[in-house]
């Protein structure tokens, strides 16, 4: 049997790691590597400092090169599914290519792989299709959420009182569906308007880039338009995610 | 100046923490143990058993005893807030008694500090008072949300969609308010009659006792309360979490 193992690696800090991460990475024969293009290097740069601060020689990285996801075709869901589908096929063709019966696999998950990705998906996806089989384990790994609450100090949850997890494209169409909402995905600072929450954002968290703001969104919104704006142009690609939290809840 | 760390350790397996905590732990000298009676003498265990092997002596432990919560009591918002006014009141005792200047302190927290935890209000708490000034972090840690998907091997959230965090008491409250919700707090089941919902089960998660149930509600309700039901019974407490997600989601 061939073994598969989903590893979280945490949402930028290599002491994110967990001590059962470590311990999958060490364990690991080959590590399968879905290059995400040019502009996000740091991040590949990443799992590669984790290989090989953690891997145990000898062990092999394959590569395959990730399909672009047509970010701006009509229906978002459609084209996610449909980038999926060519990725999966990219993965199988990993499996069934360069792990050998009785190996263990790996892929690298940034943040924790049951949070917006599609790793898990695509591994189902897989052995649905039915041409390898294989075993596998997922390995949690801490949160953009856990990282940005953690770097504001502030729990993600009130007492008794519910959080909604959100993308920005949510919050643009719907607005605020609740008095407590951790948004990521957000292309569009889609937060602009609600002036009756405070605001707790965080970009590049727990990298050397990091930057944190937090305040009312009708006193920070405009700096984090600002700084949002002039690290992706420095940078050419940002990662950002905030937590909303309405000042006075409406009677619950 | 004193210097306080809030530690995320991860939701039951000693192998959730992270290299950041282990560093953290490492970093400190005096613990903080808010004994929670002497029923989950297993959770107090972990703690010890995480501070024996990462600590680095000379280190001190030093226990305050948990005032109880009264769980009965009308408002359970009012009750909560009661007895965390109690609870601040012996943190800062101990900090203001039993941490010098210069020297760090921690409090050891079950999954990820910002996740239906008490410990960071009462912190914040105490600086409202101040009696005592310190300067504090906070090191996030894998959650039981997180340690519930990986063990199903399923992601938390859906391609684009939101997922509700919420507490067994709000949701016999309100009922399912998403297609997708990640229910905590729950002493009663309250996932009974959600027919059209897909239920991923898991009680003392990442430990050796764990329990873990997933399928259709209707298929799976009966037997998740017997387990739970027995499993409470045999060892006297019972920590479960769950992920509902609707069979056939309404159009969206
Ligand atoms: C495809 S999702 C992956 C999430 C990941 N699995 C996790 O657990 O954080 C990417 C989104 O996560 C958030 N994100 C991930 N890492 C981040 C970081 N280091 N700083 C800020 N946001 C981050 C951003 O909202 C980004 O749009
Ligand atoms: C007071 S909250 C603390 C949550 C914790 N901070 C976390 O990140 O998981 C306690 C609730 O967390 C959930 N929980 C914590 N640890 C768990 C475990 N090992 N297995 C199942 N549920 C757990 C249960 O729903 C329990 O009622």
């Amino acid at each position: 049997m061939k073994r598969l193992l989903i590893i979280g690696i945490g949402a930028g800090d290599p002491d994110h790691l967990t001590l059962q991460a470590a311990k999958a990475i060490a364990a690991t024969d080959v590590f399968f590597v879905v290059d995400k293009g040019e502009v996000k290097h740091e991040l590949v740069q990443l799992r590669q400092d984790l290989i090989q601060e953690h891997g145990r020689p000898p062990y092999r990285i394959a590569e395959a090169r990730d399909p672009e996801r047509d970010r701006s075709a009509p229906g978002y869901t459609a084209a996610v599914e449909d980038w999926r589908a060519r990725r999966a096929l990219a993965c199988e063709a990993l499996i069934a290519e360069e792990l050998a019966e009785g190996q263990t696999g790996a892929f690298l998950v940034w943040g924790d792989p049951g949070v917006y990705d599609s790793t898990l998906a695509i591994v189902e996806e897989i052995l649905e299709r039915g041409n390898v089989t294989f075993d596998y384990e997922v390995i949690p790994g801490i949160s953009s959420v856990a990282a940005l609450t953690a770097r504001h100090r502030t729990s993600l949850t009130q007492v008794g009182r519910p959080v909604h997890l959100t993308t920005g494209r949510r919050l643009a169409e719907q607005g605020a569906t609740a008095d407590d909402l951790l948004v990521m995905l957000d292309a569009h600072c889609s937060f602009a308007g609600l002036d009756d929450f405070h605001i707790y954002w965080g970009a590049y968290l727990g990298t050397p880039d990091e930057i944190l703001v937090s305040g009312p969104v009708a006193d920070v919104g405009d700096r984090i338009r600002r700084l949002r704006a002039e690290a992706r142009t420095r940078k050419g690609w940002i990662m950002d995610t905030y937590l909303l939290r309405r000042t006075d809840p409406a009677d619950r």
